[in-house]
């Protein structure tokens, strides 16, 4: 089929012609909402007229950015990558990802769940509510969408074959080599500087002594290939509630270094922190924010390691090459690394949300402008703290200690 | 054009279907000859019936291994990586590779020079040969290959789309994970280990203390995408003559990390070094190999460096984003990276030829039995060393020393 852009008016035609959509709904008639994602994609969401429980999402790309119109182009291919990692996830973590009934990457579209009972996780951090099987899930997530995408796990031709359904995810890995490991920390057209931080951020934009180590960041995060990762993974892209945790929007996937989207949801964990230290008067809430980091933390590198040891043959390890004893010293400095690299892409996570695009709704959010003001240096201080240091971290209670003595 | 194997009987009427071909030869009668290049492909050589200094190569992959027939399945797809390889090189490098007068991937053939004045580098280190510009071509070779093909010069978008001529290069990086960094180490049915050496074979099989450093390189070999690499540049993949240096054979071309090649170069001129030491008697010729290594790798850093300063922006350097002397304090670590995982590259490429299959003539062919496993020993012995140790080497000097007292 021939790409065309979907409409409230013409989707319920579309829909019906998917035989999978036409079993879930028994072909009642369809009440249909365009509801946005934000700035992107076209979002609708399909309701059976005679039973509204029964409801699908519709994500369709159009080959402009949708907030800003046809003369702003984006290559719509970014669905492409969108639906081969929700794919991805299907096979591997189908727990915590989104149904999906159908996808066609010509038409640029996806249908999926509904996650009607969920919300978006920064949103919930924002209204202080704690979520105790978070921990588990990501963590669960995060272990096993790098292990089973890694070298650890496929054979060396199956993990080429799956590098090449990503290796063209270009444009949206440029914007992240741009605007999280660059622009942010420079005098740069795109940043937002308010008057009243001016001085602060042109003290930024000559500071040197991070860059060293940005720059390894970023080279790392353009040249290694441990796994897919899902390359946006912060707290704006998981559903959650009490019980349930999905991750969303991976169209930024690509094959990187493990240590990014752990240190993207890190990152973010923190910004929540920094957002109740100058806002809430909450200690304890601040505290269930530093466990769930530890959690997170210890939990995947536990069950990454479980994964790890289950595994007898890969692209890297042949069997009866290695004995225990070296393979356990082996895999010991394997997971150091990743740790040190999950700490400084957190240090980049935290930095480019400051001055430059896109900041974060719990920081620049903040209604008292001294508080918010606070609040973003604060920011500003410990990302670029943990760039300088994160080669310093040897456990996930040094980066807790850092982060309480930071404020 | 469908595929079909070519032969001597038909390959004159293909050859004319070619315009290039037709020019170059004034469409004279051809005389033609299988010369064949070992083991792999068909090699023909086509001259001019009426001038025999006309000549050209015509090289053509069959979907098998050519010396053990067709029940040896091997994808001629290994030939489209190499003329994608040559036809990089004819834009980077194009004098120190063989012209291409004509590619096509469809029938995997490639037609090109005839380097009747040059011999295969191996053999001329054995005669004792010395080429007085070696290390300037090699040196200027690796600085433009490896610099032109990384994130150092090319746009993000411009490495990925020629990540993707290569990623599927499957078959042939899998044969260097196995041969170069797994199989030399163990026990293993495709080893060559001859009865008299049975003993130091199984000493080295179970020996661990090098492992750790060895998966290491292997997993940087798999997963770190520096550069476009030619993937097996042993001294048997260079045309030499006193004037001019070529390099052939790049089928195993693939995004790897920057100290492959030139690891692979290095450990070839210390096995020739290696041999002279057992079977010759002239130490002025061994003390040019060490010199020969010592400017490849200086030569090397320097040019490459150049390139660098010459090139203001890249996917990884934006203008404005660093100033000089950080900048330089980067590029410092930066070479002391490929210059460490060089001489570790070095060390695998030294000792997968002790046991592993395709063992290297100037060690293997050795005469006389005791000189032969005297070199042998010495090889397996530095080799391994210089996996163990190479995080503790600085500079150029501390291989050439490590080479001279490991004799």
């Amino acid at each position: 089929m021939d790409y065309y852009i979907l409409t409230t008016d013409n989707l319920q035609q579309f829909l019906y012609t998917i035989p999978e959509i036409r079993d879930y709904f028994g072909q009642a008639d369809l009440k249909i909402e365009e509801i946005g994602d934000g700035n992107v994609n076209y979002v609708f969401i399909a309701k059976s007229a005679e039973n509204p429980e029964k409801a699908l999402i519709i994500k369709q790309a159009v080959p402009y950015l949708r907030c800003a119109g046809e003369d702003y182009a984006l290559s719509r291919e970014r669905m492409t990558f969108e639906i081969r990692a929700l794919q991805s996830y299907a096979r591997n973590v189908p727990e915590y990802a989104p149904k999906i009934y159908y996808a066609d990457e010509t038409m640029s579209v996806v249908v999926m769940q509904y996650l009607n009972n969920h919300i978006i996780m920064r949103k919930g951090l924002i209204d202080q509510n704690t979520y105790p099987l978070f921990s588990e899930h990501i963590a669960d997530f995060l272990a096993k969408t790098l292990f089973y995408t890694s070298s650890l796990y496929l054979s060396s031709t199956e993990k080429r074959h799956l590098m090449r359904e990503f290796n063209d995810n270009t444009e949206l890995c440029k914007l992240t080599e741009d605007f999280v490991f660059t622009f942010a920390y420079m005098d740069h057209e795109t940043n937002e500087v308010p008057e009243a931080y001016s001085a602060e951020a042109k003290a930024l934009f000559v500071q040197m002594d991070f860059r060293k180590n940005l720059l390894d960041l970023k080279y790392s995060f353009m040249t290694h290939t441990d796994a897919l990762l899902h390359g946006d993974l912060h707290t704006g892209s998981i559903m959650i509630n009490e019980k349930e945790t999905y991750v969303i929007d991976p169209e930024f996937a690509f094959f990187g270094p493990f240590g990014f989207d752990i240190g993207a949801l890190i990152a973010n964990l923190i910004n929540a922190w920094i957002s109740h230290l100058h806002v809430s008067d909450n200690p304890a809430y601040r505290e269930w924010i530093l466990q769930t980091i530890k959690e997170v933390y210890e939990k995947f590198e536990s069950k990454f390691l479980a994964l790890w040891n289950a595994q007898n043959e890969s692209a890297l390890i042949t069997p009866g090459f290695i004995d225990d004893a070296t393979l356990a010293a082996y895999q010991k400095a394997f997971m150091h690394r990743i740790f040190q690299e999950s700490i400084g892409f957190a240090g980049c996570k935290i930095a480019r949300r400051v001055f430059g695009i896109a900041g974060v709704a719990e920081i620049r959010g903040i209604e008292d402008p001294q508080k918010r003001k606070a609040a973003t240096m604060h920011a500003l201080r410990l990302g670029t703290d943990l760039i300088r240091h994160y080669h310093s971290f040897d456990n996930i209670d040094q980066l807790l200690r850092a982060v309480e003595e930071s404020s």
